[in-house]
């Protein structure tokens, strides 16, 4: 029997109210769980409006605030596996732009703490510097589903890092999840060429799920929210609006192009190594 | 005063015979050197077919071979660098998939062995396995043109191992020159993929030089060859058939877009580290 993970990409659309965006997004979380997803992923920074200004103002400690709370039951209720995308997280007086993941009991199974952050400086297309507010993340973070599927997690400008998405290749992953806010200048260059690329590279699935474009925001995302497949091919996408989109992960897909062009065990290890500095953190 | 490199990327259709190939190649090098090019590519296994079955017969010794004697005659002639795409070397009982590089006095400045053999399987598709014929390199190989433009050297299945490219980019290459063969199989999904994930995340000028379709051949090359620059755009191609394309490799444009998406220096390297082991060999 072949089996299947069902994978939903949630392409939410948030406000300035963070109860108003949690009530939304398990709404969203229901209604993907409804189709059969096993697995639900939110975009990059959801709770909260994306800009250095508000990441204080909505951050929350992990577990234990509104957000994770109701992430939880989310997952419970709906006996999936839920990737909550990302929100700025308080810890002591830092803040970091944190992903949290649950198991379909609602146990947070961990988080991820976005390792590159955004700073960067194109003038008079835009310019951030997330590193103004946010500190980095300093390991990679896994979980299993089913003891069959490895699924690892990069948020937004980490896509930009060969050597992360390499990590995780080592590290036998078959999955890799970027909830990820491009804007308007990379987003429409970029985005989609980075997505394929770590696939094809890694030969993994690999999503990209961002938060819908908001003409109202500061931040005007790319939205685009992309699955991509182990041989690089485009699966399913949506457009800049709120949407949904789904896929499933087929280990024998992947395993059949690994075999066929087992480039990933062909890697000259006696000229070149990649080191996992933090593999036994 | 800004100044720019042109390079020329020569899509070469060969035949059975070495000595046509060669008078044919030398044809093409000095129309592109007519032009004003000064960095002339050519592409992989040019003067021999493309078969494990071909490489003995056309293997030459690197220096002192026919082959090599006329590209050293042509870079002097035009007063051009000349990367003579790759041909098969014979060193010893062994073969090799080898790349040379000329400079404008017809000196040869190095050599380059491909490092990653193409073994693949793809059933009913294409099969094909070089490593039955050719050993593999042991290095990377770069030079340098007015001590300002840093160029590296990959050839064909090379190109899918995203380490190599970042080696090269930690070796401060500012273009990356790939002579391949992909075909007509992998080459319409993946060839530009490739060629402008590797621009993209090393932000370097990446060019992937091929053979011209050939209906006749028993391997069918996929052609476009095609010229990227740092941003990941694509500057030139062409379509199958044979011809020349030109370009130029201008080190302000890729400076610009460094220091606006500054990733080569954000990298963690307190989390991973790629070691370049044949660095000081």
């Amino acid at each position: 029997m072949v089996s299947k993970l069902k994978i939903a990409l949630i392409q939410f659309l948030g406000s300035t109210s963070k109860q108003q965006n949690i009530s939304r997004v398990c709404e969203l979380i229901r209604q993907a769980a409804s189709t059969g997803a096993r697995l639900i992923v939110l975009p990059e920074i959801w709770n909260s409006p994306y800009g250095v200004k508000y990441f204080s103002q909505y951050a929350e400690t992990i577990p234990n605030g509104e957000t994770t709370d109701a992430l939880s039951a989310c997952a419970r209720q709906t006996k999936t596996y839920l990737v909550g995308g990302s929100i700025p997280e308080r810890d002591g007086d830092k803040l970091y732009n944190t992903a949290t993941v649950y198991d379909p009991d609602g146990k947070l199974l961990g988080k991820y703490r976005k390792v590159h952050l955004f700073d960067i400086d194109i003038p008079g297309k835009i310019t951030f510097k997330e590193s103004d507010a946010l500190s980095p993340g300093q390991q990679l973070f896994t979980f299993d589903i089913d003891q069959k599927y490895r699924i690892g997690l990069g948020i937004c400008y980490d896509l930009r890092f060969p050597m992360l998405a390499s990590l995780y290749s080592n590290r036998q992953c078959h999955v890799l999840l970027y909830p990820g806010a491009f804007n308007m200048t990379t987003g429409p260059v970029h985005w989609e060429l980075l997505l394929r690329g770590r696939a094809l590279d890694n030969q993994m699935y690999v999503a990209g799920i961002s938060p819908a474009h908001d003409e109202q925001s500061d931040y005007k995302s790319w939205g685009h929210t992309t699955l991509v497949d182990p041989w690089g091919t485009i699966m399913s996408k949506c457009e800049m609006n709120e949407d949904v989109i789904y896929g499933d992960i087929d280990l024998e897909h992947l395993n059949t192009i690994r075999s066929q062009l087992p480039y990933l065990s062909q890697q000259r290890t006696d000229v070149y190594t990649l080191v996992d500095k933090k593999k036994d953190d």
